[in-house]
């Protein structure tokens, strides 16, 4: 029972954004990712957040137009986007169970065969993008093509000199590559599927991008021109492994603190759905132990603390 | 926005658990768990189902009246009443993070330096069980005086033979307990914590006594007499870890199917929550591989199929 | 080609003991093992040497007729007196591989369904010890009357306070005990199997009687009243598990330092043997990181690097 | 105390290899190492062997004077001009220990944070290559300069099509060796190291050229023309962690039926050292589950048995 889209707008179109930036005092507290050059030099007290209904509105606050490195969050469009040609395809060849593991754990993945557990750890999305390339020739062209038009922004590019960063910097993903590779798991050429890796995890769009690219799973599958990428259950079957797997080891704080189907990227973006009602997305690129966007975090979990849209 | 309880019952009055029944083909199906004795013995044909709604009213179908062994559902309320009493004591003892290795893995405590995942995986349970001893003298004593009152069905007992059959099968538990011993995490006498844990087990409620047992976490902690047992945020804390690790290794596929935070036994039972609406029991003895009731699974699976109280 | 036994005798008789014990200037050195409070009451800086040659004459230095509390040392005699009743039993039951993992590793044992690498891990000793109960009632006992009759010291005998205290801190051997029952690989009682292991360990013996009690081995299985315990083979195949796995994880290094087969035990003894020729016993409390004896490696390193006796 | 060189020249002379090989009847069994191409193409009946003494005599039987590939046997003399040149660069880059894990294991690389166990698992020998490349530019260059003088032979080279064809099946090493580069242990470039590891094993040598450049192994160090590569301890640390980390998993089993220091490679052959006498190398195609060719082992359990000679 879907509240009614007016309701919401009227909800939102009240000080609630206001207030949700208000409650989030931690701007600027934990820590950039540094790991690659491009995305140490992030402002850490930069904060945007924006909300898009299931019937195309969207709101936001703070620095919520500015483009920002997407990173791991690429994830949830290359998984929706192959499962929409060939779920067998997807599901043949990663799990969809949480794991207990690091994100970028090897010892997870040759103890499973060369099966990654689920598609947004790092071996995961590496084989989602090597079937979404089987099946388009380009990964990160199918992703940008899907984000450029949910959005109704043709701008949103990929940074090459982040996408060549995260290359030079890459030998764990290398290494996850070439295992996969020998478990017959990742069947293109290593260094190409790499490349279209690490081109999506480049891909730079804003609070309110996110937000309107991420409305086709509150939407349950349907995107912005009515027609429909996913059915009913595989939109459920994405959400329920965003729940439980989408903010690398933290899922069980995430879900007890915000408790919304979400992924995380360590440009400090988090998007979250709320099956029915909207899309959000919160970005400020400190990070916590986990990897998690600090500010991020807290703005979701005021913000379905004022709203009661938790699912729990 | 809770749907109102009239409409709830309504809605239920009809003829939904029938349907609900009768799209379960599979009364039958799976293997009764059999490593001991006293469950080797269920009817693999039984099945039955309870909703017990958040205004008090509970339904059923089938052998809904039917006690049977709720094993690990236990792990539910031994789980609430500690974290009533001291949440901090059992959330420094036991994490809240679902776990790739099995349900009942040594390995994974010992990497871990005898802190378990989460309450649900056999080691996590039984410091459950050893700090709700420390807080009442006997757990399992504190469950059955809870459940008895939340049902209002005070014949709730357990089985002794069931207890004594789990005890005396029980060796891998047995390693557990002594190895969270030896790393400070067990404190009471390793034998009285087993005696404690496997009564929780053998304790046999029917689905009604279960689903009414459950209703709390439905109204976020609040007890059939309205009194508050659990703060909002903790119940929701516990329906974050029902959802992502009660349901053994499966939770992903269950997440997708049923959409619900629930917690199975290997006697065939299935308590699952909806937020705001009610709790349910599912049971038949047949279990699939991971150890979850194969008929419980399909009933839960239509009955969110039939009303969309999915929280995905 | 051994040496004739005048030349060993003749050798020894020299100052080579004493040049020996002048060299190991680590008295003192390293920690006592604390775990349990007999243990942790020894003098660091005890020290004493032994050599028995295969003919049956033995020298020491120091206090080497001061018993001490063999520890491990006694997987040795046991493994030794298992396989001399039925070789396959043992070898059907516990592996004979090194291993990477530590000593009292449970993960280990459960990757590798419940069959220990070795016979001198703790898993591989608790299995063996069960082993030789089932052939002999005591496996304690057995242990007894064997190294009584090789030492030709009918008093030796093992220590009961030691014993109930490694029973009172021996969780990690229960959880082991039992996980090895779970996979049907401990038949008798786990209680009764753990206290005949922890009575082996409890045994006091002096570096005179564990010299002419390891002599046996530097025979090649012929024990001190010419009748043959182990067949050549079986004997080589215990001299190459002493090598391989019988400094906890320091294999290598002490291969490296020492280059014969040995067993350490926390108690800060190690027997070693050098095939054809003699058998030694070093002993000092004070342990390194790996829970060897400080100054006896020292001392075994100074004796081969006098004698040029290393296998390698 | 040695032998001397006369005495083991008339023992060999006399019909001891042939004694040797009319006891192998096992060559064709076993399974001929099939992952790539050009090793698949051998011979199963094809059978050398041969034993050069200390004092530079050589004897042989059978194809010992066909050059076959040596794999693995390549990672000792690389092993040695490496700690030759800087015992501790080695030493503080990888381990010296056994592992229990497979020699191409990534799990037990990443739990030990980038540090191989030993030097003859493959991630151990791939971060010796890249040690002995940044000392001489050219790691197989080395190696081949090395065993060309020590056998007397200048033809011996590397088989191009068994390169290439190795580098073209490698993934599970280039994931280890980009795990080991993620954790800054192989600083040269990942292809390079790559290409120099695979060169080295596909140098193909006879059974007469590996036992001529192993017996600076049995002179504890002394090259053939009486200069010293090694110190004598560092020679005798290479022989302890050839007795434990020599062949693969089969370390205990071969400990006991040889009971000598040895190296094999999936090429069939397998190197040898006795201290103080000589150094054999055996070869035939066809090999055991764990990667070691069934009548080269058999062989040298043969000669070992004939003369003695074991270390144990």
């Amino acid at each position: 029972v879907p509240a009614s889209p007016t309701h919401i707008a009227n909800t939102i179109e009240t000080e609630l954004l206001q207030r949700v930036a208000a409650a989030v005092p931690s701007h600027g507290a934990g820590r950039v990712a540094d790991y690659i050059p491009a995305l140490a030099s992030a402002d850490p007290a930069a904060f945007g957040f924006a909300v898009a209904t299931v019937d195309g509105e969207v709101y936001g606050t703070g620095s919520w137009l500015a483009p920002f490195s997407i990173q791991s969050i690429a994830k949830v469009f290359s998984l929706s986007l192959a499962v929409a040609r060939d779920a067998a395809a997807v599901w043949g060849r990663v799990g969809r169970e949480p794991s207990g593991d690091p994100f970028n754990s090897l010892a997870a993945l040759e103890h499973a065969s060369g099966i990654p557990p689920n598609p947004f750890v790092n071996a995961g999305a590496l084989v989602v993008t090597d079937v979404l390339r089987e099946m388009t020739g380009d990964a990160c062209g199918a992703v940008l093509d899907f984000v450029r038009e949910e959005s109704g922004n043709p701008t949103i590019g990929f940074n090459a000199a982040v996408a060549a960063s995260e290359a030079d910097n890459g030998d764990r993903n290398a290494a996850l590559a070439h295992l996969l590779a020998s478990y017959g798991n990742l069947r293109g050429p290593v260094d190409r599927v790499l490349d279209d890796y690490v081109r999506q995890c480049a891909v730079e769009m804003s609070c309110r991008d996110l937000a309107l690219a991420g409305t086709f799973l509150a939407r349950h599958g349907v995107r912005r021109d009515a027609t429909r990428l996913l059915s009913r259950s595989d939109a459920k079957r994405i959400n329920a492994i965003m729940l439980m797997c989408g903010v690398y080891d933290a899922a069980g704080e995430f879900a007890y603190r915000v408790g919304l189907p979400a992924k995380s990227g360590v440009g400090g973006g988090i998007l979250a759905v709320i099956p029915n009602r909207c899309a959000l997305c919160a970005w400020s690129p400190g990070l916590d132990a986990a990897g998690n966007s600090v500010a991020a975090v807290a703005a979701l979990d005021a913000f379905t603390t004022m709203t009661g849209w938790s699912v729990f």
